[in-house]
């Protein structure tokens, strides 16, 4: 494949370039302005010639069709956003602009293009808050508790538009919580970072109790890769989770577990919600990817302990 | 009450600020740039000290800022939108500028000022194209098939959001095509401008087959402050229509026979949407508005029949 991959320098877009490059044929161009990615985390795909960076801004409205044109992708991959989701609710700017407008831009530079496929990375956080409800695809009512929700949801609805209006063929996947080497934000992120600044407590936000599903990026990549080969609808709409779900006070004990340190004392600022938005206990109905013929391999537990490795390993993990 | 509404000299907005008038302890401040709005249809509302027009545009963050501060409303009307639902396919930057940032730009203002309440039009663009569904508002998955309808729906879902997060309450009504007087665009209004210009013929875009609920202006207004009084939840969600349908071939019908015109010539351009994003069938399920207490008053073939003698003896109405 020819493809372009917005936020290709961040988490989940480095590894899916990565991914792209193991097929000898295919071609990758990078569109990143480094905020959240690393040049660090493309630095060997970059080494291959069939790999080019273009730094710019999504932001930047030119500069995205510019990109776009040149690169001429028969898929964009727009994974670009504001990973940081807690503070999305004290900078609702921060969504509207990252997400909104930069979705915007990508669709006006892919129709003006003519470009064939977009995958789009949303997720569970569209769905708003059902503590007592695994929510399928076709849920409703969308009311979103957060701009981080209320943008994926802003940017699937554009999306959808764009692809019965313009011939587009869009694939939206509403992912759990994604773990693994190179994530730059998350709970044990957070846990990890907290513990090297000072390893006799951690800080948990709300009351631990907080329950989700978290999935490792490799079956993020291979979720997106299998849909890819097997669906084609207008807008393909699929949940991607484990089947299974960690409080974050699991997590807690997993962390001080593995960077033994065991006694450190965790301290719980309270409440239900470790932030304004956070959505506390998240369930996903799955059956529509399962009937399709995939499931993660890694469930949440394999999925948060591998993380916590990848990160306690990584040179450049989390820092204090 | 003391209200702000935005797009207020505006179709729907003239009529809620006429409503809110009769009440006399009640005040108004109207936003509006009249790009489609006009200041003869508030001519008689500003005439009374209560009422204060504002001229400016939502795209001006500063201004929407000012003025609801300034206001300092205990309700926001939010009406203004782009009206042009055909034109949003030709033209996506008009919806997203003028629903999606203009909506963003209210919600901020609101947010930092305090303000606790807001009304939102809707409408059912967000459902998608489902002939064979009467939509609740619980249908899902959302897949918006224009510009006009995602829009929509991403203002709905930045509503929601904040509504969660700083404790706005917030009521959202997708409504119906709404006709009566003072409208500015619909199938009816350009009928009547297209016999007006050619008393021989008519063109009609598609095969004349789309069929949907057209309802009055006057039920509009009745729905939403009816809604008001009754329900009070962070987000207050409700289909508005009527109960019965009406076929496009029959609107045409009705235009010719009110305007004398039984033998002009109909003249379809075919297919069975009328422009790129029309949703040629429209079914609502009402039973959520229905059990709180509310019907229309108003069948759609009365709203439609209504409105075209609305039209026609207004002296500002559809010109050629």
């Amino acid at each position: 494949m020819n493809a372009l991959v917005t936020g290709g320098a961040g988490f989940i877009g480095s590894h899916i370039v990565d991914t792209i490059l193991h097929d000898p044929s295919s071609e990758v161009v990078i569109f990143d302005n480094l905020t959240s990615g690393r040049s660090s985390f493309v630095a060997a795909a970059t080494r291959d010639r069939r790999c080019t960076f273009v730094p710019g801004d999504l932001l930047d409205a030119n500069a995205v069709r510019r990109v776009v044109k040149d690169a001429a992708p028969d898929i964009v991959f727009h994974l670009a956003a504001n990973p940081d989701i807690a503070r999305g609710a004290l900078e609702p700017t921060l969504d509207f602009q990252q997400t909104i407008v930069a979705t915007f831009h990508v669709l006006e530079a892919m129709r003006l293009a003519r470009s064939p496929r977009l995958v789009f990375t949303s997720g569970s956080g569209v769905y708003g808050d059902h503590p007592d409800v695994a929510t399928a695809e076709t849920f409703g009512p969308l009311l979103p508790i957060s701009m981080y929700g209320a943008s994926k949801l802003a940017a699937e609805a554009m999306i959808s538009s764009y692809a019965h209006m313009y011939g587009l063929t869009a694939y939206i996947f509403r992912f759990a919580n994604v773990v693994g080497a190179r994530q730059t934000h998350g709970v044990a992120f957070d846990f990890i970072r907290k513990l090297r600044s000072d390893p006799r407590r951690l800080e948990i936000l709300g009351d631990g109790h907080q329950s989700k599903s978290y999935i490792h990026v490799s079956d993020v990549v291979s979720a997106i890769l299998f849909v890819l080969e097997k669906d084609s609808e207008p807008v393909n709409l699929y949940n991607v989770a484990t089947d299974d779900y960690v409080t974050v006070r699991w997590i807690a004990d997993r962390v001080r577990e593995l960077m033994g340190l065991p006694d450190a004392q965790l301290i719980f600022t309270g409440g239900a919600r470790g932030w304004s938005g956070d959505v506390p206990v998240v369930r996903f109905d799955l059956s529509k990817i399962h009937d399709l013929g995939w499931s993660a391999r890694q469930s949440s537990r394999d999925a948060v302990r591998r993380s916590i490795g990848e990160m306690l390993s990584d040179p450049a993990g989390p820092r204090p």
